[in-house]
């Protein structure tokens, strides 16, 4: 089986980003999106996608650039979060061999995120397997404290007795200096695993989960760096201390920087991932394929073994992702 | 020859380190450095590891993490970048073989980029072949105009009137989010190439040169998506509309992600570095090496021409710093 588990619902109904700008607007509508619409929505993208790759199942989420934390209100970020996690939730209702939901929180700036467990409970006993937190819900100004400081603990509290991980997820930027996918993304993947290496947050947690998607950011690239600087730092060794609850996906879009990834990351820390359909959406004249079938890269890696490609592209988002198991 | 174009006098006597306290207090001291203090401070560290290194010539900077843009206003930074060029002036005439000067600028949040003009200038007189950039002197906080911006202009305009190309070098960060060199460092590279990939901003100035430095950041191991972003937004190839103003340094400190920048990026494109003595500044336990002795790690790729290496390790720098020919 192949598990993808890093998608995003960015095809959704046209009707859900009117409902969102009525919301905007301060109008109340209701938000109504049939199962027919759901299903054309999905037919000719995600899951046609799946059948083309021969990928399974898709974790499945609301549109990151879409949770947008930092317009409106906790409010605001509460009813979009629910519309947002409950049309996920029919998705993986029509589509229950396809899909597995994981939820958006409705964080907001400035707002502490014990304030988002009440959705995480309430999607969890939906069936939702984990959570998108985004690590600077301002938007690209970072206003909020770092992952690993205590203002994040009643949260991480409920992911531990829930069991479940969280993707590490911004949304988009409204700084004029970060492109959303080609600079926000990257920066928060390589800024959160900064914060976890320079922090004791899993000693207090030794069985909290963190994904860090597309790949890590840069931090694999630059993984003599991360293991020096943690050396420098007195820290013990990444895979001690680190690599128990921080994973990677293969969200990299080219042979080089899988084959990088595949090298320097311990195979038991790697979930495959393409994030379809998402930032990068045209075919690679240099391949002839599209940019984001990461599961090509896998498939043509040189070094990985029969049991390693079992674990990257499902037995780790069991061992993650263990509500999945349940279902 | 071999020359490193990425080094910060980061060894400096604490003479100045005294002096940039008073300034900060408000105390106005003279700033006496001896010859043989300064000859002190670098024969057991950069002299000493470039020959144990076998490289040739260090372009020495002030040391990154202090220029502090983001500490006191204009005029603390006018006189702080004063004091620590003229000591980089000072350590490239005692030792003309071993050190080629480059500046720091005195830039301030939210104060134009032209201000810079008349330091970058003195400097060129004095024989300095190449300038930092800092792109976000806010230290973390991202709120200046992006690169590409008209904000930056005239100070472009100098650079390209003096024929000196900017290393895109942010400095230590006042966000408790970004950790200074395993975090800012790495997103403002990325945050940089992306700010020129969507702009214009070398059409305008053809011959402007800047070098991302510490490998690019997350730049070449996502080279993929950055191609596919590219080609998403209906810009040119990256090859043809970026690379010729755009180059990487080799700060990356492992032999995987050398390798990665070796295969993806043009050679005409990427200077050597080591960033010694910086961030990073143990020993590899998996090498027994300096994890920042990036020479052993063009010396061990196994792809490279020994015409590569010749561009690698010198001829790149001499197209791209042309005034260290005049010299």
């Amino acid at each position: 089986m192949i598990v993808d588990i890093h998608g995003h619902y960015t095809t959704a109904p046209s009707a859900l980003s009117a409902w969102r700008k009525a919301q905007l607007a301060g109008k109340t509508v209701e938000l109504r999106i049939s199962d027919d619409e759901i299903r054309e929505s999905l037919e000719g993208a995600q899951l046609k996608l799946q059948r083309e790759r021969g990928t399974d199942v898709t974790f499945f989420s609301p549109r990151a650039s879409a949770m947008e934390h930092h317009v409106g209100d906790a409010k605001t970020s509460a009813d979009w979060s629910r519309a947002c996690n409950d049309l996920i939730y029919r998705c993986c209702e029509l589509y229950p061999k396809n899909f597995v939901p994981v939820c958006q929180l409705p964080q907001s700036p400035g707002v502490a995120p014990k304030e988002s467990i009440a959705e995480l409970e309430r999607c969890v006993k939906m069936g939702f397997v984990g959570c998108n937190v985004n690590p600077d819900p301002s938007g690209g100004h970072w206003k909020d404290p770092p992952l690993t400081d205590r203002w994040w603990y009643p949260l991480y509290e409920k992911m531990v007795e829930l069991d479940v991980p969280a993707m590490v997820h911004v949304s988009s930027s409204c700084n004029p200096n970060f492109h959303a996918t080609g600079a926000h993304y990257i920066n928060a993947d390589t800024t959160a695993f900064m914060q976890f290496l320079t922090s004791d947050l899993f000693k207090d947690f030794p069985t909290l989960r963190f994904v860090i998607p597309h790949g890590g950011g840069g931090v694999p690239y630059h993984w003599g760096r991360y293991r020096g600087l943690a050396q420098d730092m007195k820290r013990p060794a990444l895979r001690e201390f680190l690599l128990k609850n921080v994973f990677f996906d293969t969200c990299v879009y080219h042979q080089p920087g899988i084959d990088l990834l595949l090298k320097v990351i311990p195979i038991d820390n790697i979930l495959f991932a393409s994030e379809m359909v998402g930032a990068v959406r045209g075919i690679d004249p240099e391949t002839g394929h599209y940019y984001d079938d990461t599961k090509r890269y896998i498939d043509g890696s040189q070094t990985l073994s029969a049991a390693d490609r079992r674990k990257i592209f499902e037995q780790n988002a069991r061992r993650i992702y263990p509500r999945w198991k349940v279902q």
